[in-house]
């Protein structure tokens, strides 16, 4: 089952085309990570204590529509794939439209396993290996 | 003469009244700061290297009229109070128009100086004391 | 009862101090107006479906301490003052600490309600009157 | 020679790794596009009066290392791709050090060309065709 996190739209990000400014978009993202990882047993804090932090790499984003103040929007997050020291997350943004939900939106961000003391990069350790899970993409791996 | 700070209102503050959203002001703010405090021979960076810090401990805005994306906007910056461990700065923000400019937005904002070792307050140290000069209000002292 | 909103920090608004930036105070003031007019039976589209809109023309915020990444973060909301064509809200930031809240920060904004057709002021409908109800104040009336 | 912008790092921006938060490189870009189109000759107020908008349709970015509060940081932007209905930016993040600029970070954006009106897609118009000028792509083309 897909992990979904609810998105709270603020009215500041409301632009003057009456959408959500695209700027907003990673933030999104990275809210739905942490409440994804909390979901998965591993709160942010959790995995600093540990000694492991993660730092985003790269993102490629995907916009079909837009979302609005006051509509129900909702984040899937599933990952994609898992490496030796990165993993990737995919995002679909889902707006709720009479009994559905219409996809928005979707997203790919690549994450790099960090030592909190700022040694670099580490292998992926069990903590974070057992709160990913299996990958389950929701975009098309190239 | 009063410093002014020239403001590049971004193209995501403004909301869906056309106006930049009342929560990017301090921000402002913090920015004019900055920019006076180098103007006065006090980057910040110096600032924390001698040890001291500035904390926001209280903010007051009044708004005459907003400011839209495009609009050639300048942020008046004056020292208002020097106490003994805090200070005042008070904030115009003046929008151009025609041969002028037009006071949309007054604001006064108060400093406690404090230790960076989190000690807590400081009395204003020197460095601190000459860059804010003598106080030169904006707005009326209660 | 006063009314609470439940605040959900972002990472983004946490500053290399390691509290939430002053800037996004206002914000946090606005999605909680939101909510609080949402529990009274005032959606903001019905409100202006009906016609109005409110503009802030002042704010004045003081804060006491922090909060972080993580905390457990709450505001109250209660009207203050409401006048011929203005209203007050008063605003407590909670964070909580053990087995209650501290109160990190104080906040009063005041309102003015206009037409949406641009054409100015309006005397307080009885739309928005009755989703104030009584005022009661958290914070000393001057 | 390849247009580049200045960027105001804000301190709100940096995070609590003491960098500015990926969130805001999109708000980076688009201030960078708008800043790229008036040094072509086409601000963003005469294109929509001429009836024509842009929307984002997709961004890739790719980070390589970060960029902190005080740092000369500056945005090199250029047309990558021009199609029938949507063309493509480069950007390139370059933070100074020593005699040189490093790259910090790879983007690109694609955008189409919408109506005003609301009425959908548009032929990327000579106006904007004039002002893009010649592809000159940052990045790979794929």
């Amino acid at each position: 089952m897909t992990f979904t996190h609810s998105v709270n739209v603020r009215y500041l990000e409301v632009d003057q085309q009456g959408v959500v400014f695209n700027g907003w978009y990673l933030t999104y993202f990275d809210d739905a990570m942490t409440a994804f990882l909390v979901d998965r047993g591993l709160p942010y804090q959790i995995m600093t204590a540990a000694g492991y932090d993660v730092q985003l790499v790269r993102s490629e984003i995907d916009w079909k529509a837009g979302v609005g103040w006051g509509d129900d929007v909702r984040i899937a997050v599933s990952p994609s794939r898992i490496g030796r020291t990165s993993f990737a997350l995919d995002f679909e943004v889902r707006r709720h439209e009479g009994e559905s939900f219409a996809v928005t939106c979707l997203g790919r961000t690549v994450y790099v396993v960090v030592a909190m003391d700022g040694s670099g990069k580490r292998e992926i350790p069990d903590l974070i290996r057992r709160a990913l899970g299996e990958p389950s993409p929701l975009l098309p791996i190239p």
